[in-house]
């Protein structure tokens, strides 16, 4: 039985998802693959009782530059150390899988120059759009396309307060510290509320479907926080939803982009993702409309691309 | 550069579809992939003025016997001679790509054995959902999930007849009149409204999913024809559109399937499917619920299918 050896930076909420998953669902991928699939080390800083004593480190060199960790999984998040450490682990020739928007977005060229460099794999599904097949469908059964316009609902908190303030003609505050207590929301919301995080994740979108790098500071942002009932009572006059949206389009060949509250159509099939659901509607020139819809975040939804990204680095063997 | 030959076996639709996409977007491909997809036959039994002469041939063996040929293209429709023209391509070393649900459907296992023995590729993207990537995400992205069940809106004819008794109020007939007038239904529409087609893409659902094969004659089909106005103004009296669904679903360890017309409530995605569009909604016990939308059918959009299967294999080169 072939063998294929992970070491999980990071055994966070999403690190922590791909390990479960890779645990549960061992023999099925096995059998799927004829490759077996085995966590041989993760990095944590943090006493982690409910995780194997023996898999366990606080020293990254012993994942980045152990020779027996074929594939190595960043769930750090932020941007450093995580870039950082990705880099060494392809220089070490090890093959990267990462859900890290952040590091993915602000150091995209270097990351890709290095893997290509090292001949190895990088592999970043769950960036985008957490468990749904977003990337992977662009590079794959959509890449015979020229792609014309992205429409992407990739941030769940925000997506999450404006369908309860929508639903609830509730007030943006209110809804907000109701999503906090619920957890849908940070302490902290800035990077999601303000669009931060939906930038990073045009930021990659845009690199795979345009073949054009536009850093996530140069992309155009405007959040929610500004939003007032009013707003969405005006809008609702009109048969539309506010959704804030990702979106980047061909116009005269330039690439366009911004993310930003916008009116959608009752009857646009955006309009009907809500709650903490994402999905990312793609225009490409020859199949037309495309629309990918699902969970875009949470331990096991992000967990799953992960998974899916090792996978075919198996298939390969 | 490396070059990847390409011969299609009836330029109809989708097989006309897939070499105007070979053609205006070579260069894109070649850009993308490294490598130079170059159709060199074509088989048809009719004049085609419209396709270069030289490329044209009306004897089969210039394709499937044709040492120059790397891919055959199978776009005939049908189950004969469709299948042994692809089981005659593998076994002279061929990768096959296809969009023939029917010949997939009755013939799926010894086309998946037939494939294997020869070390080739079988790719059938396009059988299920036209241009949307259904069975890569099946098979890749989301690989790593244990599928609990999958409901798909696979026939755009009867969603399509579906929608138009829903908004207008009209009865089954008048719409179907309608939608022959309009080419969206053939002049025979029995398998479309009978179910026979959502039962033929069904089956190659289940078979990757579920790994279990159940011959599209042994799936309990019931189509549209016998659905009224009333139904419809019943059925939306309690918040639901009625849709045909092809269903499966894991049950006590057994897949439990069905294509049948179905109370869909407003709230779920697949209500807001319309026309003729497809959509497959699919649950995976990690991943929770994604759904993929998009054109099921067509020159264009299934062709980008049938491209992007043809892009996968030229990327293993």
């Amino acid at each position: 039985m072939k063998k294929l050896n992970i070491g999980i930076l990071g055994p966070g909420t999403v690190g922590g998802g791909a390990y479960e998953i890779l645990t549960k669902n061992h023999d099925l991928i096995q059998k799927r693959t004829g490759v077996s699939l085995q966590v041989v080390k993760i990095l944590t800083r943090r006493s982690r009782p409910d995780l194997p004593a023996d898999l366990l480190t606080d020293d990254p060199d012993d994942i980045l530059n152990n020779p027996d960790v074929d594939v190595v999984v960043e769930t750090i998040g932020g941007i450093q150390p995580a870039a950082s450490f990705m880099l060494q682990a392809m220089n070490h020739g090890k093959h990267v899988v990462t859900a890290n928007k952040a590091a993915v977005a602000a150091e995209y060229r270097e990351l890709t120059k290095t893997a290509a460099q090292n001949n190895v794999k990088f592999l970043f599904e769950a960036s985008v759009g957490g468990g749904i097949p977003v990337l992977t469908s662009i590079e794959g059964a959509l890449s015979g396309n020229n792609f014309l316009e992205v429409m992407g609902i990739v941030n769940g908190t925000t997506n999450y307060i404006l369908t309860k303030m929508t639903e609830e003609g509730s007030d943006y505050s209110e809804v907000l510290k109701d999503a906090q207590e619920k957890g849908f929301a940070e302490a902290d919301p800035t990077s999601d509320v303000e669009g931060i995080d939906a930038a990073n994740k045009l930021c990659i979108l845009m690199a795979l479907l345009f073949d054009k790098y536009v850093a996530p500071s140069e992309i155009p942002t405007t959040g929610i926080s500004k939003i007032t009932g009013a707003d969405i009572a005006s809008a609702a006059s009109e048969g539309c939803k506010i959704k804030l949206i990702a979106h980047a389009a061909l116009k005269n060949g330039q690439v366009v982009c911004s993310v930003a509250p916008e009116r959608i159509p009752d009857s646009h099939p955006l309009a009907g993702v809500s709650n903490e659901f994402n999905a990312v509607y793609i225009t490409g020139d020859m199949v037309g409309e495309v629309m990918l819809y699902g969970k875009g975040a949470g331990a096991l939804p992000t967990g799953s691309a992960i998974v899916g990204d090792i996978i075919s680095i198996a298939k390969e063997l």
